[in-house]
C-alpha cells in the first residue's frame, strides 16, 4: 500500500512537465487552459501528465462550469521527503558509525 | 542535464525493490549475491534493477576478482532533496503570503 504510493508518488516526479506542473502548483491553483500555456504541448499529451500527477496524488482537480481548477496536494511533498529523509538518517549513522571507529582504533597517538 | 538527470533520479526510486537496495546501501556496501538475497526475485530481474540505479547515478559498483561490490552514491539523494525542497519553499512562500493577506484584510475587528 504505502511502497505502491511512493512508486506513484516518485514515477510522478520523472517528467520534467510534471515537475513543473507541481512547481506551478505550488503557488496555487489554476485552470488546466492556464497550466497548459507555457509547454507548447498538444493538449491530450497534456491532459495525460495531469491524469499522472492526479492518479499519484500529487493534484486534484475540480471542474465548475466549464473550467477545471487543479490544486497541489502538498502532503504527497511530505510522503516522498520523508522516504528521502530516511535514506538520508540511514547514512549519517553509518558515516557517524565509521567516524566514530577511525578515531577509536585509527586515530594517531597524540604527538604531546 | 539537470532535468533529465532528475527524470532519472526519480524514476529509480519508482520500484519498490530499487528503494530497497537504495535502503540496504545506505548502511554500507554490499556485493550484489548479498543484496539479491532478500529480494526472492530472479537474479537478471536484479540485476536489471541494479542497472537502472547505476545508470541513474545512485549506485555506482566495482568488481575484484568474480566478486562486483555496489556502492550507494549519496550526492543523488542530495540532488532529490534538493527538487523537494525547492516545491516545499514555494508552497510555504504563497502560504505564508496568504495568511498575512487573510490577517490584514479579513480579520474581525478587535471586539475590546
Amino acid at each position: 500500500m504505502e511502497n505502491d504510493s511512493l512508486d506513484k508518488a516518485f514515477h510522478a516526479l520523472a517528467d520534467p512537465t510534471r515537475r513543473a506542473v507541481i512547481g506551478r502548483l505550488m503557488q496555487g491553483p489554476a485552470a488546466v487552459s492556464q497550466l497548459a500555456g507555457p509547454f507548447g504541448i498538444g493538449l491530450p499529451a497534456f491532459l495525460k501528465h495531469l491524469r499522472v500527477l492526479e492518479e499519484s496524488g500529487w493534484i486534484r482537480s475540480e471542474k465548475r462550469g466549464r473550467v477545471r481548477t487543479c490544486h497541489v496536494r502538498p502532503e504527497r511533498l511530505l510522503a516522498a521527503e520523508r522516504w528521502l529523509t530516511q535514506q538520508r538518517a540511514i547514512w549519517e549513522a553509518c558515516t557517524d558509525r565509521l567516524a566514530d571507529y577511525v578515531e577509536t582504533h585509527l586515530a594517531p597517538e597524540d604527538p604531546a
